[in-house]
């Protein structure tokens, strides 16, 4: 991953990916207006390597995450950030492979173009499982996220991965084994990650790894 | 639940809770310009009532969800929406009892607050078991989430529960036998609730619910 250098801190009063808007509404009497972002449905992936018994997932860099990693009284409103005192890595998360749907395509379809871009597997239409769908940011979006399972092995590997570069993606593959994927459910410190990984990790380890493996 | 009539949509400049702002870094030689929003960090509650073993969860209105269930055709960027075609209960949601993190209190102080405000059961803080710490909206917002799990009776219940009504909240408490967990997790429609709740769920039938219940 390419290093991160001068992270700074400015505000913003509009925005080209976080546009607000609000729905008004009269609840038992009361109008409510309650405020929220447009925000895209997306994806998800659970890739299970056969040939290693890994989980191929992805590691990148979240500014959000980042930020939120500095303890508020050092967490600047407007300025430049203590990158010494405070290293990048903080920010990287790990995560499945996903993306958003934002193409006229099969959810299937937008997943075996994801596996593709950031893991570099070829897979089939026909080998993505769907799992379930659900919703994401209750209180501020609501958009559907859809996740899916996929067996690869190595011969299906056809490039390195690593998300669209034009894109601005700076992704890193990542395996996992059966029992790390049972120390990231169990950990004590602040998971880097999402509760749809430990959704996905909690659904693998159930429903495709037999008990005591 | 107070019926909801007279939704609309509005545009939004300036919003008192969606505040973007921007962390921008050089990553490799690019800058690169992020906007996220500041956003709170929060607390669930997975609630077994002993009694009669059920998971004790809330219902609400999410405004995000209803917006998000109308096709996109059909969905306004400014104006009203036709409550009959898209009766509001399509924005009911099932989560887990939740919390924001803002106050100056522990969070298992923040968790036992919100199950008694939102649930109505009075439990010791020395009861309650945390589970995991891990990140929502890892594209905008990084904020962390702790998973806390909680046994209570029907001796232990004080109120109805159904949240703060001077702070808008308006929430109904629904229990779930085990068969029905187990229907929700497996569910072929979108489920109206998010991937923590999934987790959750998850967690609760592996580490509390002796195999074949």
């Amino acid at each position: 991953m390419k290093p991160i250098t001068d992270v700074r801190v400015v505000k913003t009063t509009e925005s080209a990916f976080i546009r607000p808007f609000s729905l008004i509404f009269k609840q038992g009497g009361n109008e409510i207006k309650w405020d929220l972002i447009d925000s895209h449905n997306g994806v998800f992936v659970i890739i299970y390597n056969r040939t290693r018994n890994t989980l191929v997932c992805v590691k990148q860099f979240r500014p959000g995450v980042y930020y939120k990693s500095i303890p508020e009284c050092d967490r600047p409103k407007d300025g430049r950030i203590d990158t010494n005192k405070y290293p990048p890595s903080l920010g990287l998360t790990v995560e499945f492979c996903a993306g958003i749907v934002d193409k006229n395509k099969a959810l299937e379809e937008i997943a075996v173009d994801e596996v593709r871009e950031e893991c570099g597997y070829e897979v089939k239409v026909s080998d993505m499982q769907k799992i379930i769908s659900c919703r994401a940011a209750l209180s501020t979006a609501g958009s559907i996220m859809t996740f899916f399972y996929t067996e690869v092995t190595d011969q299906m590997k056809i490039s390195e991965g690593g998300g669209l570069a034009h894109e601005g993606e700076d992704i890193e593959v990542v395996e996992y084994t059966i029992p790390q994927i049972r120390d990231i459910i169990t950990q004590s410190e602040v998971l880097n990650g999402s509760s749809s990984f430990l959704f996905g990790l909690m659904w693998f380890l159930t429903n495709k790894i037999v008990l005591n493996n």
